[in-house]
């Protein structure tokens, strides 16, 4: 199936990013300088930019929304900046602590200013999302602004556990999976669902859009697995296997590893320890497909997305806004197979 | 003058422990270990363990302000469990960015769990302590929870100065207590005024008391800075002058660069470039002292202790709290002298 890149993320980008200037440039010029060049505003040297600043997935999750709920969707603005200034808080912090060198084809955050202030620029942009959301105190916003801390802990709660699983020798696919729904459902799940609770929509409502966010998240998720496997390095922008030779039980491994069998028990010896040499790490994704971590991953992944579509079909929700959320969740699993 | 440890910092302890307790229980295992073992509850195995958790000063700040607002402790208790997580916040981040092994007599987290892992921590409480305040969001609550979000951003703003001083050639007296004002005084002057502002205390009562925990943070700065440079490796935990050779720009170096003339252009050309060896430290901190940053920084912080505690008299405020309140700074700033 072809989905072209709905004007959706366009419109997101369009409308959250002069909100992010405004927010960002409250800060001091040590943490503006490092957070305009991660979110593409200025070169490392300050001068104006425009690069790649990501592709406002969750703004415009959030915009939508708030129209599927029969709002605006400058409704949902606070939250579109909000679920955005949280999922870059979240990759600065990433880069760091996984020794990513590069991000949307650029040098990482860390790489350029030090490991220091990518930290404590991860850390004004937490806070920051919660000040965006508590600047006109309604009961809406702080609705909103608890919803965002529940899936801002739930997020960081499976990055917790993604790490702890290099080191975990009993990781099952339920686990894997509980720790992909806490480390990428949850943001999405909120982004999805943030504007209907800024338009006062209905539970009924708020709750179907959260979970199409969740599914849809869990989907993401399994592909972005897939590709740290088998993906094209010119694509990915990283080694080919990435994921295996930093010991990652990722979904496909954890869906091998369940498979039971020698071959599961040969895959178990091939990871623990040091980072897998070339050989090894050859071996290990060509086990990973041959137990069926592949094949189980990509059932995933569509079944997720299809639960994800299920979801929006369930209560009333206004056009165009649901349609352009089913096909904002297809363009998004679509963009990388 | 002879300050005994004032009982309110055991109380805080008391009442405090059993929330920060029932909080980090609700985080799932591998973060409960590593923010268990922070905060003194565990041993690195898991096993129960009644460490040193820290003085608790912010969150006894936070109870005196609702008393001194005429109000209960009990009423500032989501107020002081919030700054507690976020002063924990700011020592596990600021131990990986410095590199520091060491605190409280214990091994660092990140030493013992890696560095993501000990990132991860931080991360989770501060997300917490939002959550903490918005758990039952009264009108009170959110005031708090924008107040306690504005200070942390604040610190956050004053941790990167602090870190972009190192190579900076350009730092004055004045740059250098307005980052204090924001590293240490901003959290310091919300603990002082959350007790009041959740007990819905006048605004001159909040405003007072934030007043008192502002100069009370940069007077403790101040002694910080002193023992980071005179102060006894026995009792500070870290090397003599340790602060010089990690070539920071703390306040008797930015007191003695101010001092201009020939002495402060020699101490200008010795600060840059790598780590300082062990004969250019003791020449820098012999340099520092010449050249009057010991006794200017020895003043600042007198003149900050008695700022501090002029702001309790300017409004009519509680006792015993505002007496306990005037004996905290007191004990707080001596007990390093």
């Amino acid at each position: 199936m072809i989905v072209t890149a709905p004007r959706v993320l366009e419109r997101a980008r369009e409308i959250v990013a002069p909100e992010l200037g405004r927010w960002t440039n409250r800060l001091s010029p040590p943490l503006r300088l490092v957070i305009g060049y991660h979110l593409g505003f200025v070169r490392p040297d300050g001068g104006p930019a425009s690069a790649n600043g990501g592709k406002s997935v969750r703004s415009a999750l959030a915009l939508l929304s708030a129209e599927a709920a029969g709002s605006s969707a400058e409704t949902a603005l606070p939250g579109a900046v909000a679920v955005e200034l949280v999922h870059n808080f979240s990759l600065l912090h990433d880069d760091v602590m996984d020794r990513d060198r590069e991000r949307r084809h650029r040098p990482t955050a860390w790489t350029l200013f030090g490991e220091p202030s990518a930290i404590l620029a991860g850390d004004a942009l937490l806070v920051l999302a919660q000040r965006a959301l508590l600047e006109e105190p309604s009961p809406a916003c702080v609705a909103a602004a608890e919803a965002l801390s529940e899936a801002t802990a739930r997020m960081i709660s499976g990055q917790a556990a993604d790490v702890s699983f290099v080191e975990d020798d009993s990781v099952s696919l339920e686990r894997c999976l509980r720790m992909m729904s806490d480390k990428t459902g949850a943001l999405l799940s909120c982004a999805a669902s943030i504007g209907a609770v800024l338009a006062g929509g209905s539970e009924d409502a708020v709750r179907a859009l959260a979970t199409y966010g969740s599914h849809l998240g869990v989907a993401f998720q399994s592909v972005d697995d897939l590709l740290g496997i088998w993906g094209d390095p010119e694509v990915t922008g990283k080694p080919a296997a990435n994921d295996l030779r930093e010991r990652k039980k990722s979904l496909p491994v954890a869906a091998a590893l369940d498979s039971g069998g020698p071959g599961a028990r040969k895959l178990r010896a091939l990871l623990p320890g040091d980072p897998l040499g070339e050989a090894e790490v050859a071996e290990a994704a060509a086990l990973v497909e041959h137990l069926g971590g592949q094949d189980r991953a990509r059932d995933i992944a569509e079944g997720e997305l299809a639960r994800c579509l299920k979801a929006l079909a369930r209560v009333p929700l206004a056009d165009p806004a649901r349609s352009e959320l089913a096909e904002l969740a297809r363009f998004v699993i679509e963009r990388e197979f």
